[in-house]
């Protein structure tokens, strides 16, 4: 098990889908960053299950307390721990389950690997653990206000629903406009009926979630092995259901001339250096070039349907499994806030990186 | 600056591009591995400036040497030291790029980020490199030999011209009968071609390598954040040039229904879990299912062109900037054994880490 | 901030002395260890204040709950967090301390490096933050007992009432017989009126805990910088008050030639390898030998003493300070439980590191 | 093994005692440190094997070679590899060790552990590699000149003899006006007396050497784990021979009163926060309080003498042993550039982290 991330903003999670409870240390965020449990709770209730008609029914509060690491409203540098309490765990049945290998789960490789698992409702495989990653998320992305950068996750695809327009042609405050979380609102209600279409099925339906950050400065990642990309690569392929990351150009640009790909450089009015186009995506070398920073992330359909599907016990024997409960049709909306939260933790941990580097 | 990569199998590179040497030390191999310098060769050979007429015409010969952990030809538990001296370094010529930024090149971010560059030959950002990587890499898949483990990459794509079939349908061990590493020969034809297009138009192609990794069993990986294919992305994403990652089902996926995407398990006659289709690539929850590994690596065309492009220098004046010297026109074909030796590097490490799971 | 420990059964611990709630993350742990909620208590029960005359009258129960990672009586190689309710934390006056700089605290030294503490008890900075590592290291005790490996502190010197036996001369299952955990009921009587002479004269006293691990196999230990003597000296000289660590002959040591103080080796009945003397300390080049593991570490008296002391405030003017409240006038005998914590985290860390090392 | 230390400024070491070369990567030193090979050089020459009549008469020259990193004579950010060639090593005869367990050496649990070692004089587990941490150590020490801090260690204790002077009352620039490397003239001679004695006894004696860090800021160190005064001890405690570490008033503080032992705050004329005493070495809560940290850290004698031994050999036979070649007497001298080494690499690593734990 390796549940820490980041070397020096270091975040800790725990907890199973139907334990008492899931949480989160965070280690080495830098004293005197503002803080109220409001803002974490707001960035959790953008997670949270029964928000809309397109994500899963289930109602949970999720509501976070904060143990330590707070005094008067301000970080202290020392460790922040932070707890949602998991509603009503006891009540549910899984009988149906506890000796299943769903298809596509993680119920057989937990159990090669352990030699034992949890099997309510997925235990720590579940995505419930991201309720955790919000959260910190959260606390760093308050961090990054202070060197005014904002983090900005959209859904840019859903299904064969994708968006045409570059992100430099969006609105990015209009994301939350919509149940689908895509800033465009004629591409957001295809989706929403693709979504709704899929349920109906009893099925499920992936996409991409792409992601923009601005006022990186440059000089952040850590060649040669610890490149902003590929940290960034690394958090979001940690996410559940998570199927490949691109940055920039992305598996598209393999196409292109080095002529047409390379970005050139200028100075601007203001004699600061910038590129005429952005086929790097703000990422030069493993580091931030003062340019924005945008990706895609793709999401593989929920695994788990409504309909019977074929599969083994834990026994090795047949047998026929069919989802119950209430699950998300489409995991795209509710990942928006997630890859932010990824995002977020990401990049302040390498602003503390490139500040150790520097001399006196 | 990050130079080290792997937890318990963990290398740590150093070197400049036209330095005195680049080399790397492996610590935490375990004892008892036989290895010769001439294993670790062939891998480099694979890698090597001049091989064909599609790479660079460089000749270099990248001829190692073992320093250290290595004992009446085996491995000791100890660290392993490899070097290999740069040829010829003081005879360039650096003054058309000592205060040029070159187009999509890491000049002008590693300025930003260390306020010194050493500009001879792009210095720590020229995929040179790599060079250790390999070296470590062909350790490593020496190891993975006494799993029973194979990794095999190969190009699937160069700019347009995409493969068509999956992997199961090749012969993986053509991937060296032809110069540019694909295994399907009329496929590869028409590559050379293209690369060769690129070339003499004084360009560059970007292209796709794909990696198959087969044997490898049930359990590893560590969830939440270092699912196994988080730290695949991870290893890849950090290979210069890289665009994007993806396995399994990868970016197509996000298409698909859930009761289209599923992998149905069954025991085959041998009594071993299995799935009936791979759209998981071999990966359920960030843990080895005992299917084959794979997964695709974009990469894009080289910045380094033969043509005149505008930039700036470093002090922000616009100026016109001509390549020179010899360049590959297309890293595929060389990329293929650092991709082999990244993928191999990865799974050392998590089956080192898997057996410090089990208790007693 | 640094509020993890281990790399591969690893805790992360956090909370304040008058916060909500200390706790732990205990990551790595490997899964099917039997643990009850019943067996972490009893470890807290012996760092629990107001255990007896001679310690803090306080009254906490500091009681233990599970939050996650277990599983039907069994660890599940998923993370366990641990959480201790403080008890009525609210309660407390602390302006007399709120700007003062205590001498001999962490009041000075927090606020110079975050700009900031919480004031209330030592915030961060006091002892209370080992009831995470008792907790952790009574979960690590119990997986040593997979491996037949006892962990056995005792308190062998207060003030200068120092035990004249070996480890070897005594019998440790008296250490819990007396109430300053002292296996030598004649000594131990001394030392209590000590510490009982220490508390009546409104002052503290300092001293040794000694600590002896059995049944280690031949093996463990990380050289050339994780040596298995320098984890257990960083682990005890992280735990508060602690100013010195020796193993084997420790200091006296150096006094010794050579040829006195080699231990040599033989093959006793069973065939095993043994020494016949252990100044070695069951480590040599940083590796057990199989021999019985023993160390000394030196406690400083509690900087809290009831009487008058000068200090300055957190402007620099001098004030004249008294401490209040409930305190322990010797930290040696609740020290014993936190000694044998981190003992048993370093060998369940090397163990879990000696596993991966092995070749298939 | 763990043959990587420091989490910012990290050295990475590797060679044996008799293979091709000793060396060390430095990865995370800050770019813009003047350094040139002969400050490195310097550093060598005080640890260098034949540098006077009580040490080994052995002749090498310790020659360093710099392989990357520095460019125009600074830092750049980017990995430092440095190698010393062993000299002539292929001329020994190890017949008389190939297959005995050495007392008191590595030998045994070598073997233990890997099931293999490399026998040509003691292999990994020679103090050889130090080489390497006083060449990493010479960088880091260059580094701290641009903080104003000076780390000078010294030897304080060789069998009985003991300085009896505090180290506030020495001359610690007289430390290299003699070949023991005692600040005290009398005490020296008397020191290199008893080294004669034991060498010409065919015998080898221990002693203490102890540490002066002066300059540090206040604010360094990284509590709750990585407390400085734990680094410190784990970084002396992974030196070859070293049996204890103790810093402040250490071992014999566990004798005083609180009263006695708390170190008095004062506000002196320039203004800043000064303690009237300084038990607590310069370290209070395991973070730097701007006073001078002090530290004494115990050697064993050598293992090797040239006296005959009974041991067994890898069968576990009964054998007498008896040392060849030219050995160290007493390693106190020698061990003085390798204490200023590893405390340099220590401090480094924590003013890299404190610089990152600030807020913009």
């Amino acid at each position: 098990m390796s549940n820490s991330y980041g070397k020096l903003f270091r975040i800790t999670t725990f907890g199973e889908s139907h334990g008492a409870a899931v949480g989160v240390i965070v280690d080495g965020c830098p004293a005197g960053i503002d803080i109220t449990p409001e803002e974490i709770q707001h960035a959790l209730d953008r997670r949270r299950p029964g928000q809309s008609n397109i994500t899963t029914p289930r109602k949970e509060e999720d509501k976070v307390t904060i143990l330590s690491g707070i005094f008067e409203g301000k970080t202290q540098g020392t460790p922040i721990a932070m707890v949602v309490n998991n509603k009503d765990q006891a009540s549910h049945d899984y009988s149906h389950i506890e000796h299943a290998f769903r298809p596509s789960h993680a119920d057989y490789t937990y159990t090669a690997k352990y030699g034992t698992r949890d099997y309510r409702g997925g235990g720590r495989s579940s995505a419930r653990e991201t309720v955790a990653r919000v959260a910190a998320g959260a606390l760093a992305a308050k961090m990054l206000q202070h060197y005014g950068i904002t983090v900005a996750a959209y859904v840019s695809q859903v299904g064969n629903i994708k968006m045409q327009q570059e992100y430099t042609e969006l609105d990015l405050n209009l994301i939350d406009s919509n149940i689908v979380r895509c800033p465009d609102s004629s591409t957001a209600s295809e989706m929403i009926k693709l979504i709704e279409d899929a349920r109906d099925s009893l099925d499920t339906i992936g996409g991409v979630v792409s992601c923009v950050i601005k006022g990186v400065p440059a000089g952040l990642g850590e060649p040669v092995f610890d490149k902003l990309h590929a940290e960034l690569g690394k958090a979001m392929l940690s996410i559940n259901a998570v199927k490949g990351f691109e940055y920039g150009s992305g598996f598209e640009g393999v196409k292109m001339r080095g002529s047409e790909h390379n970005d050139q450089f200028y100075t601007d009015e203001a004699g600061s250096v910038r590129t005429k186009t952005n086929r790097s995506g703000g990422i030069q070398g493993g580091i931030s070039n003062g340019q924005d920073i945008y990706f895609n992330v793709a999401f593989k359909p929920v695994a788990t349907i409504l309909q019977p599907q074929q599969t083994i016990n834990d026994e090795g024997q047949e047998i026929t499994l069919k989802g119950k409960g209430r699950h998300d049709p489409c995991v795209l909306p509710r990942a928006v806030p997630i890859v932010d939260a990824m995002a977020a933790l990401v990049i302040a941990d390498f602003l503390m990186r490139q500040k150790a580097n520097k001399l006196a």
